[in-house]
């Protein structure tokens, strides 16, 4: 139940003064298809209440997936629909095992070296494998060198060939979405672009499109 | 399983240029019954390599309780005999739900409010809770109003009163030991008057035998 296609990924303080999960429900309308609650400087009350409030502007339409970020106790505490982990985050295989087989895990690789180690991983222990940063971003200063479409593309091209979902995230706009679509991933993620956005809706809408103009232009898909 | 006599609360910083577990391989040596891993500033990562580590080192004294603080995931995949969550970690009870019933569980309270909170859970949520802090601590700026001797014994004994097991945290060292514990509590906590000390094993020794002078002073204990 993971549509990949434009995956929205919270940010705080980029959505203040509004709060999240009122520019996830403007987001939800203008098409975003999936999305991850992420906040690292919440304690894990406010993340609870945080995740809790997405959770029930997602209740009408249950196929967005709801994905938390890190916080594997909060994810099986709401019942959310899976977990996204980073390098720093508990490792793939000890998340599957406290999550069970059923919820979604995606993991985030930014060079040919994580993502090896990822798809080493046993069978059945990833759902989803987000690469970048597809450019530099302010949004995560920490994240590792840009991929540029052509690391995306090569990326992409090995999670795809490992039978897995894959997307990209990291300085990806209306401007971009078409372009890193094209280069092979599955979905886009994004943060800024919606998260910051003056009207939230209407940037997913045109996120959306580009993202359908960019599978238009992959021969086969 | 649990002796809360002395609890000995990890903290990276202060433990440095020593490791952690080195220390606190040392605090049991000098007496230490029970060890919660905190580390608020670590990735989960991190923490999960830090917890594995200490319970490494308390792997030959099984009497020896590992709590994990807030990170319940870490919990969970270290298979740790608890969890200690404060006012802004996940809330006791659906801590309770993720851990089931045979991990003990700890919360703290800073006032008669929160304890009353606290106490009005439904019975086995809790197996211990914290009260604190005793006077101020540069451990933890941002703790609630010190509770003084007086505080101590009047929150103790509510909570002795509800079948709990009490432990007093925040500015405990040998010169107050023994005083805390007459106070009513089944025992003390220590952050820096181990992790900060010069011998971590002598401390725990004379913060061992504080404890029991301050227990022989409490007629019938």
């Amino acid at each position: 139940v993971l549509d990949p296609t434009l995956y929205l990924v919270t940010d705080t303080a980029l959505s203040a003064p509004r709060r999240v999960p009122e520019v996830v429900a403007a987001a939800v309308a203008g098409g975003v298809t999936c999305v991850q609650v992420r906040d690292k400087s919440a304690s894990r009350r406010e993340l609870l209440a945080l995740t809790r409030a997405v959770q029930a502007v997602l209740a009408p339409t249950p196929h967005v997936a709801l994905i938390v970020n890190d916080a594997v106790d909060v994810a099986l505490i709401t019942g959310a629909d899976g977990v996204h982990v980073g390098q720093d985050d508990l490792p793939p295989a000890e998340v599957r095992a406290l999550i069970g087989p059923d919820r979604l895990l995606g993991f985030s690789v930014s060079d040919p070296e994580e993502l090896a180690v990822a798809l080493a991983l046993p069978a059945g222990t990833l759902d989803l494998v987000g690469i970048g940063p597809v450019r530099g971003t302010p949004t995560k200063p920490d994240a590792g060198r840009p991929l540029g479409l052509g690391g995306v593309r090569e990326l992409a091209a090995a999670v795809r060939a490992a039978g897995l979902t894959t997307v990209a995230i990291g300085g990806i706009d209306t401007g971009n979405a078409a372009d890193v679509v094209a280069a092979g991933v599955d979905g886009v993620c994004v943060v800024s672009a919606i998260c910051a956005a003056a009207d939230p809706a209407a940037a997913a809408r045109e996120l959306r499109q580009a993202v359908e103009r960019g599978r238009t232009a992959v021969p086969g898909r």
